[in-house]
């Protein structure tokens, strides 16, 4: 199962970083600014091949990948079809892809959305980001994809950003939070489900490295979830925030980074593309070693 | 603006359906039932033309059309491809696109996928669905890029399956439920926004035609928002459920339906693509005039 294929990677290369792949057009060699159109093309290529060689500078010291979706969407079919390309590098490498699209539907629709990333289509990965806004059953396809593909799912539970709290901190009428409640259904639905070896479902869950107090509060309501935990790095979060959201084992989560990684240096230097991965190696080597020491150190 | 462009095309056709376009490959002549694959393109061209045709049997019976993304990402990179032919032959036929998508992110995320919905990008349609749990200032981006390009969004209020209650019903320490509390702010963020001349904004809702109560309340409490609303015919919402999404000009709502639409009739039926297309006027036919009696009753 996924949890367990990510586990085997996190303790044999020790690991707990996920790549955030990010395309910015603008920032890549080649790349026009623009959203498809003459150039999305041109932009998609130099996406592609940018983040190509990032994977290959920094595969042995990644957990897994995090494609986001919007950014290669944002480039049209061209953009897809770089997706499907840095994906496929990736599993080339053996880095488990996450893909970050925080798709979320009802019915039929879900079980496409499904098909299309955890099931046997073109674009799937070992797992995708979902969003619970429209209640339980809309996950249902999800984790059955999920569960018969041997893929994960992270549910959205608090993000990174300020306005979180609009929605995700509201004080329900029961006394708790709205994401404290959603945990508490998430926690009982992976009670149902298959758990490996170290006791972790294929029911993940999004929660922002911005939020050291939720980290903690959450591994404890859905301590068979494995946390991707956005923020580190260009976001404010930092290792001594996202320790928490780790096991006694250091295994359950990975801490994902994104421009901190891949664009590590100005622009001028990432032009010079064998300058920009190595920049990419050292920051992720970087990471990995500032995650694992605060680890240690706990 | 979108919405006025939408209500001229209401007043002079005199129509308030939306035409839910939700491919299933196995449904169509041609279709592998498959995802992606070694069957996607041809299921996906297959896809494509019954949808063209349905289109043109039905455009002048229409006040939008709703493709659903997800049917189409199943079908991978031609899927797209397919959406990209059937948006492009609505256009062509003066039928604004919602598409719907269901997107929601953050920060420079949620910027790229306005980008690539509510954008000069090759995938662009006239509005968007999208999802608030991540908080207003998630939703700020897709906002900013509609008034630009005089295009809207429909943010998910009420959802019309039954885990909806999950989430959106949850009970406030403050009384109100959370979709309640979510209408509240979208109707301040809306004061803040341009209104075409019965009082819309580009900031539009959607509501399942399932909760009708829902319906009569969230048209007092959004009153410049338009008001999506699917659910009808094949999930059970019925014409004198939905008037009371209306304004009493008749106004302020639009009503999609996908299957009791696009696939009438039995399969056998639908192989015969001539006969589909007939059956899908004939229904778009009915479900309009249905809509228009119930609101001359009202």
């Amino acid at each position: 199962m996924f949890t367990a294929r990510l586990h085997e990677r996190v303790i044999a290369l020790d690991t707990r970083v996920c790549l955030g792949i990010d395309p910015r057009p603008e920032l890549h060699a080649g790349g026009a600014g623009a959203t498809a159109g003459a150039g999305a093309t041109g932009s998609a290529e130099a996406v592609a091949a940018y983040f190509e060689r990032v994977l290959e500078a920094t595969h042995d010291l990644l957990a897994c990948c995090k494609p986001q979706s919007a950014f290669f969407e944002a480039l049209g079919i061209p953009g897809i079809e770089a997706l499907d390309r840095v994906m496929a590098k990736a599993r080339s490498l053996g880095v488990p892809v996450v893909l970050d699209a925080k798709r979320g539907d009802i019915a039929t629709t879900a079980v496409a959305y499904a098909a299309a990333y955890l099931g046997d289509g073109q674009l799937a990965a070992d797992a995708l980001t979902i969003n619970g806004f429209l209640g339980m059953d809309s996950l249902e396809p999800f984790i059955a994809s999920a569960i018969s593909h041997a893929r994960g799912v992270f549910v959205l539970l608090k993000t990174s950003n300020p306005g979180s709290s609009d929605v995700q901190d509201l004080e329900l009428a029961s006394g708790a939070r709205l994401y404290q409640h959603l945990a508490g259904l998430l926690r009982r639905r992976a009670s149902g489900l298959p758990a490996d070896a170290n006791g972790y479902t294929a029911l993940g869950v999004v929660v922002g490295a911005t939020h050291a107090a939720h980290l903690a509060e959450l591994r404890r309501t859905v301590p068979s979830s494995v946390m991707l935990v956005p923020g580190y790095g260009a976001q404010g979060g930092s290792a001594s925030d996202v320790v928490a959201a780790f096991d006694d084992a250091g295994l359950g989560a990975v801490v994902s980074a994104s421009r901190s990684l891949t664009h590590p240096r100005d622009r001028s230097e990432l032009v010079a593309a064998a300058g920009a991965a190595s920049a990419a190696r050292a920051a992720a080597l970087s990471m990995r070693d500032d995650i694992n020491r605060a680890l240690a150190a706990r």
